[in-house]
């Protein structure tokens, strides 16, 4: 059963256990030379050697020039062969629908973004297809290629059901089986992951999350949602319906009765969400179609623009508040669309208002700079870790060359 | 350095890690046979019989009896013997104190309550020298003979400042160094936990969270707090401060401005907490001393009282949805003196109310059974799993007889 080659009588399963453990460290290390695989393998170097060598046969692993400097000989350096694997990213949202292809060492080849054909379940679908079939021609693979892909969607992934859970900016998401036909936009395996734990894991693969145990990133847009991570991992709650924050109660002046609370959509989300900044800043009688249009003019000065403004980041305060009693996190990172765009008008007062809204010194707050790649680089992530392992036992399965 | 005996030179690592594996066992299982050691460990029953030896004659294991019925022959039981290991739990509050002592199996051999000291420090630590004293000379042992020791206390433990946060109940204890005063209450190694983190460890072990894997118990008494149950260990947070509860935002009426709310308290704890239930009486006209005496009211149809709960059960409901938002935990277990006392009262109107302040279903609201004892029996889970190691070490590192 060793990949790829070698007399088949000589092969072991301590010899694959040897050389998925190469493979690993190669990935996790980037280039790696044979004294430091016997170093962190522990393994000794003739069977490093042997181990490169099956991994170089079966077209996982490719040399890649010398280390030099240093006093001993320049030591030749592997490196995962970029090739072996093919990762397709999507971030399907209400209002915008962007894919990436990486390949196996994370270099995205190719990108595509469009404005989201939601309104229709069908069209979606018929977008996503389509999409995917674009960007993998692009990259000169066929659609056999890709090796696993990741798609993250507002919402709860319900597995039993196929469907997706409180996703009301993707209808038809809700029916039973709809989320499975997701199966044939590339043919690959794939799995379907909550955007906004994407988001957490692209932070602390990628952004300010990096070397933080425990840390929230708490995204603010079309929607609002939090990705909670513990011990270095995801947590999604009993359900999966961790983080989902939509429905926490922040006070909304005059209670269920007042401006702006929306029942279907919960307290928090209902004034904290791009709606909730357009209609905050129509009751005091300015006029903005978007929530973008309120940032733009806090930052030119308007009056009642900051005081939309100065209401948003109590109502994530007092979010925040909530959070921060029930996780005690080292770190909050703001994101989403507007978490991104005003984050840095929003941090300061948030993290103010909070001196008294909470028992201990506040967490740090700080604004993701992962901007809108931030649920894109998290599926890669996913989809990296999902991958090397599947190119490892498909090389393994196809058995000696 | 085989533990108790057998001829030095043929001792080794590997046959004190069978005796671990075989202690560890029968702790698990509490009385175990030799097949069934064998079959549990994967060890051959020589090994088994010749780590039984080991460990009867370092007086860890004892045999108990007979395992009949069945078809074959009746197997020898081994179990743990009792008297191998002393933990004293001691649950410090603001209004009593209770200690209790068990031996390595788990049984309280004594237990003392009394009206705490807390409002001195040095009546307390007096209070606990003393009352640690007379139920260690009740069991008829010396002082040294405590193996660990295990105190819950309101607030949180700053390790490297030995002092208790946010815990006005036990003034002087926020002093540095205070807490480390606690070495001298039985001179055993001890620790610190929070006392509502105790409970929801109690909860586990021997409660409603046994078998579930994320849970939370709410505590509601003379404060609030919460502790809480993730893959089935304790989450601390980052600073302890998980489940610090008393913070949380729940709307109350009139703000921050309105009747009821102690800013040094925090929102939640400032209403639902057993002064906020008298304080909250009181406004309707109603004189009570305690909140005992407005939930019997309560119960004997008072409609004042009746009133009074129904706005507790509101801000237990907006507190847990923004626990259930942010954790989607599976089990919500009510505890403390309010929760244990009211629970039946308030358990219903909570999960009604929470149907509309939640996104999915509501997880299962649940009364603690263990009543005031819960804090005790998780200061003995945690105490008895530390003991079971530190008295396998200490038997290590006397050596062979």
């Amino acid at each position: 059963m060793s990949i790829g080659g070698g007399a088949a009588n000589t092969t072991s399963l301590l010899r694959l256990i040897n050389q998925r453990a190469v493979f690993t460290e190669i990935f996790r290390l980037g280039k790696a030379s044979r004294p430091e695989l016997a170093q962190v393998t522990g393994l000794s170097k003739p069977t490093i050697s042997m181990a490169l060598a099956d991994l170089e046969r079966a077209r996982l692993v490719r040399p890649v020039g010398l280390r030099t400097g240093g006093t001993g000989r320049a030591a030749l350096l592997y490196e995962i062969r970029p090739e072996a694997g093919w990762v397709l990213a999507a971030d399907i949202g209400r209002t915008t629908v962007r894919l990436a292809l990486a390949d196996l060492v994370g270099d995205v080849v190719v990108r595509r973004q469009e404005p989201s054909a939601a309104g229709s379940y069908e069209g979606l679908l018929e977008q996503l297809v389509r999409l995917a079939a674009e960007v993998v021609a692009e990259a000169g693979l066929e659609p056999g290629d890709v090796t696993v892909t990741v798609f993250g969607t507002p919402g709860i992934h319900d597995k039993e059901g196929g469907a997706l859970r409180l996703a009301p900016g993707l209808p038809g998401w809700e029916r039973p089986g709809a989320v499975d036909a997701l199966a044939g936009v590339t043919g690959s395996p794939y799995t379907v992951e909550n955007d906004v734990d994407l988001a957490a894991v692209g932070e602390g693969a990628y952004g300010l999350g990096k070397e933080v145990s425990h840390f929230v990133l708490v995204s603010i847009g079309t929607g609002v949602g939090m990705g909670v991570v513990i011990d270095g991992g995801l947590y999604r709650g009993a359900r999966g319906a961790a983080g989902e924050i939509s429905y926490l109660p922040v006070s909304v002046p005059g209670g269920e009765d007042g401006p702006g609370f929306d029942r279907r959509r919960g307290e928090f989300e209902s004034v904290a969400s791009a709606d909730g900044i357009v209609a905050a800043a129509a009751r005091l009688g300015m006029t903005a179609a978007t929530a973008e249009e309120v940032v733009d003019a806090a930052r030119r000065g308007d009056a009642v623009a900051r005081m939309v403004l100065a209401a948003e980041a109590g109502h994530v305060a007092r979010a925040l508040a909530g959070v921060i009693a029930v996780l005690d996190p080292e770190l909050v990172v703001l994101g989403g669309g507007i978490g991104a765009q005003a984050g840095d008008l929003l941090a300061g007062p948030v993290a103010e208002r909070l001196e008294t809204l909470v028992a201990l010194t506040p967490p740090r707050i700080e604004v993701s700079t992962l901007g809108p790649d931030a649920v894109i680089l998290g599926a890669l992530a996913v989809g990296l870790s999902t991958a090397r392992d599947l190119v490892f036992e498909r090389a393994v399965s196809a058995g000696p060359a």
